[in-house]
């Protein structure tokens, strides 16, 4: 089994590089970062793409400022508008802020971000398997390309198949942005783990064949009473998964609880490009001419989910009370 | 208003033109068929495509059976076994047979099937654009592209926005084939009725939303308890739809039903190739290696059904009553 991260850090060369997300899984080319300013830029256009990732990603911006001589005001302002929905991005920036202006001390806040990442993606993974078996659907990345570290729903999925509870996966190519298709399927491919590409809309129809046993998204940002924001595609998938009487869980660190949020009606949703679905990888899809709407993201209230699986454990209705205490917010 | 036509007949020349929706919309392509394999070859290609457009093709498959010397009993197999889902192939075909061997009454035949068509559709977009108000969504191509005359689904959209009843359309890109994005923003533009196209996964979320008013796709295939074939997603968008309390609407001609059905367990479901998830117009999406599957159609039960809108009125439930009385079946 082989674990594909998305960044390396040369110290020496002051150069943090990042695996172009948008190029994969045809070519692998690896981008350059050396200033926050291009580091926010870098989130901004998805060179890397998946909420713990981005808050290591923004962290390390945060070093390269320092070491490019940036006013660390104007860099971390950059950062925090770079992607709007994904909360790890302002958690890791938070983090940061003390160690403004301190090479060695923000070197390490980075460093301890990104393996507090790995460690808690290990204890995820392991929670996780305990409740997956058969044949289990996924949506958009989650894995290692998504975070940095062994990933939170596909790493949950990954153990689960190594301890043979998993027996196969389904995944969702994830229009319009199709990380599915060219980043789960990489994933998957790479650890060994039998999968099948679906197109989104395929997901609804083998479930009513009593093809799918379990499915697990991750997340891009949760309240505290369980509503959360995810790829788009996510609700849709809670709603047939809760029609057809199959669990549905969501995988995330707790760092990717929003302690602001009493519920999802708060989370700001992202609204990309048209072009987007307009266009495929230069291909036009669509007349010009014709109109697209892209959120990036959908809310699925709190009701659908079965559990939420995080690094204390899983998580169980009512899920206001288990996220405070597993918070430790009174 | 433009209405655009999927194929011509030129008797003179002995070809059956046929636009191919491959290329649509970026280029308009007019392909000659001269012989009943062709057409059958055509038809499985997906040249023309759409239950009532390939219904119409078979017939003058039959008739450049004749004029090109070919077998008619082979001709006849070949054509049938072109698209297993659609019923209105086997219902064109059927109609042909006591014409075998006679040029006159093969063209005349052919004839009277497209010109029912177009009755049909007529009597099926007045129907339909009763029920239709607000903002409607679409799945799949059931254009004058995908039947010959005005649509059956689209043809009541395109009449209820004629009458001010529907105001915006959302149009489902349908993936794999993406017959929305290409095929029915192409149309809606032509008909000038406002429309936005999205990925097939963010249906779920305008609902949530409150901006769908009310879903209607078409019919491959319907039996007599009005459970249906129609393409890939349609299941997903009823339970949406279902779960939301949105109306949801098929539209088809009662050529579409077959009435050797009791329910929708018997309807054959084309598996076409892999590569169509893996691949988009020769862009590779996923990683070599990875599998895919891909079912053409899916099967929707009735009881998701508001109503079956048909040339003779709206049927509702019991459809099995409706749908015997409106055939005359006791």
């Amino acid at each position: 089994m082989e674990r594909i991260l998305p960044f390396r850090f040369d110290e020496k060369e002051r150069v943090f590089w990042l695996l172009d997300q948008r190029k994969l899984p045809l070519e692998e080319i690896w981008v350059p970062v050396r200033t926050a300013k291009e580091m926010a830029e870098a989130i901004r256009a998805m060179v890397v793409r998946g909420a713990p990732a981005i808050g290591v990603s923004a962290a390390y911006g945060m070093v390269l400022a320092h070491l490019s001589g940036e006013d660390p005001e104007e860099a971390d302002r950059l950062l925090r508008q770079s992607r709007p929905t994904a909360v790890n991005l302002f958690y890791a920036l938070d983090r940061m802020r003390p160690h403004w202006g301190n090479l060695a001390g923000s070197l390490e806040e980075a460093q301890a971000i990104w393996r507090e990442v790995e460690e808690t993606e290990r204890a995820i993974s392991l929670h996780g398997a305990k409740v997956l078996r058969g044949q289990v659907l996924t949506h958009c990345n989650t894995g290692p390309l998504a975070t940095g570290g062994y990933g939170t729903a596909l790493g949950a999925i990954v153990e689960a198949h190594r301890q043979g509870r998993v027996s196969h996966v389904w995944v969702d190519e994830t229009r319009p942005y199709l990380q599915g298709a060219r980043l789960t399927a990489y994933e998957l491919k790479k650890a060994g783990v039998p999968a099948t590409l679906i197109a989104d809309n395929m997901a609804g129809f083998l479930m009513a064949q009593g093809r799918v046993d379990a499915v697990i998204v991750g997340v891009d940002r949760m309240a505290l009473n369980g509503d959360f924001a995810n790829k788009i595609g996510t609700y849709t998938l809670a709603v047939l998964a809760h029609h057809h009487g199959i669990p549905f869980y969501a995988a995330l660190p707790l760092s990717s609880v929003d302690p602001s949020l009493e519920s999802g009606q708060g989370i700001p949703i992202e609204e990309r490009s048209p072009e987007e679905v307009l266009e495929l990888r230069g291909v036009r899809l669509a007349p010009l001419g014709v109109a697209a709407y892209h959120p990036a993201f959908d809310i699925t209230p709190h009701r659908y989910l079965t559990g939420i699986i995080t690094e204390k454990g899983i998580l169980y209705p009512p899920f206001d009370e288990a996220l405070r205490d597993a918070l430790g917010i009174s």
